[in-house]
């Protein structure tokens, strides 16, 4: 934490900036299957952020290296081609985000929510805007290599998911400066979008060679195993990254902070909980891989399997570099 | 237009406040074909509003009669149960726009985006939210009901034109209040999704019998004609409700002002212009109708012309009470 020179910095001593990190060992432990096609969409990745400049050269480095790294947990049986979208569609997200969203978007909302309304004709398939927006036209190009191999029926899916993360960041930006306005029911109801976790889910079916079809997805069981695993996408990164956002803002809209207003309770108390949210929710999502698994030839068990890999990509992200420190 | 009692109103008078409507006789001749089915539309409609009160009984009545009369010209074919489930659709958008929308959503942009995102669990498909939010409710049996009759492809678009439509009124409400600060592209980008014309498209085929199917929708004809009945819809109503809009705000955030800011030209000659473009939208969505029709076996013959009877119901609307006065 920064503070003015020369001056003491009290800043709660009885609240101490440490998360409790949940222990997902009992519930998802490794090793996780990786895919070996790291390399290559690291690869394919960095030519396509040379013809997509989202971001300077050193910062798109280490967000393209650890996101294939990522994708490789996330989706150990992805074919090299899909392994390479997936990097891009994170890529793309996680660096419209560092750029426009969180701090920059709740210094102007307005600005924010234009240069999202923008992206409408491109996310219903039309041609990228402005030239000179690397984010339309790179969203276009992923839309573009999606109806090669996705049905129209998941491309939707997929771009309603998008749609539902830009909302769900627009509402950050309009909360972020005042997390006491937002009631945690508001704020766990938000949080699961916030993160691409559904897209992240959906990009599973559209990198399986079977995916489970919108019948057995829009199922109550495929909802709620869902539901479960992008809460705790939001959730974990909340606790991984509170001490980086602690740096950025006095009180970061997180769950943790979120909690401590809910429960008027101390900030360690509210850490606590928060990490036993998570390895409730982990719980939840082992219970219904189990149940949904119990019979390989069931509708849900790819869908099962696969969103059990997405929860093994955030064990795994969440001891990774990005948060550290 | 009120004045304050006792003051001389000078209101620009070489502006006068009369848009000039475009003619659509020449390329939309009536009379129009319309569906038998909306005293069937109304009455179901009715029962639905006591269901969900959406609005003050006076307001609901008069919302449910335009509506119901004018989905009969939208979809002339669609059956009694059809035409009423996308009679509930119109009334629901509209109803949200007249009471959370527009005004109240320009003074207070955050609150209406907070209300928006609230919506995210129902618009994929979970159940409604808080049970005194009569607009989630609402909402959750409209898309309960599409399920019924739409297969997982057109739901998704559907649902991903209505993601559209609110986050276009999301723009509005951040700019309503400034029209000078938008430029006519980004106004033209926008508006054509401001008005439901995205998912009153869409909704033709979830009624069809013989829906085109994904890939002829998305081909680039299919785009271009979307984009035109669109993008007409937008026009149309700015022109047609440009004095009722007039009244509420010095400077309506309408397709005249962004014109009249755009070219530095008088309000009569923004008027004469916008009703232009009205016309030559129509006479270019004619045209695709016409080659799409030339062969009625053709992939997008059927679309072509259902879209022909959106249209129609403009033109239809244009004409009507709501935005006489």
């Amino acid at each position: 934490m920064t503070a003015p020179a020369g001056r003491a910095e009290p800043d709660e001593p009885d609240e101490p900036d440490e998360p409790v990190l949940p222990d997902l060992g009992r519930t998802f432990p490794g090793p996780f299957p990786k895919s070996p096609h790291a390399g290559y969409a690291a690869a394919e990745t960095g030519r396509w952020l040379a013809r997509f400049p989202l971001l300077e050269p050193a910062a798109a480095e280490a967000l393209r290296d650890i996101t294939c790294r990522g994708v490789a947990v996330t989706y150990p049986e992805a074919d090299p081609d899909g392994l390479a979208l997936a990097a891009a569609l994170f890529v793309w997200f996680v660096a419209l985000d560092d750029t426009h969203a969180e701090t920059a978007a709740a210094a102007d909302p307005a600005a924010y929510v234009r240069r999202i309304a923008g992206l409408l004709p491109v996310l219903g398939g039309g041609p990228a805007g402005p030239a000179d927006d690397p984010f339309g036209a790179a969203l276009a190009d992923l839309l573009a290599r999606l109806r090669e191999r996705a049905g129209p029926a998941l491309r939707h899916r997929l771009a309603g998911d998008l749609r539902d993360t830009l909302t769900a960041t627009v509402w950050e930006a309009h909360v972020l400066s005042d997390p006491e306005s937002v009631p945690l029911a508001e704020y766990l109801t938000l949080r699961r979008y916030t993160v691409l976790a559904p897209a992240a889910a959906t990009m599973a079916e559209v990198l399986a060679p079977d995916p489970a079809g919108e019948r057995a997805l829009e199922s109550e069981p495929a909802r709620r195993l869902r539901e479960a695993v992008c809460d705790l996408a939001g959730w974990l990164n909340d606790l991984a990254s509170y001490r980086r956002e602690r740096r950025r803002a006095a009180e970061p809209l997180s769950l943790p902070t979120v909690l401590r207003n809910a429960r008027r309770c101390s900030l360690p108390e509210a850490f606590a909980e928060a990490s036993r949210m998570c390895e409730e929710r982990a719980a939840e999502a082992r219970a219904l891989i189990g149940e949904l698994t119990a019979d390989p030839a069931g509708p849900l068990a790819g869908y099962a399997a696969r969103l059990g890999a997405v929860v093994h990509s955030y064990a795994w992200h969440i001891a990774h570099a990005r948060y550290a420190g």
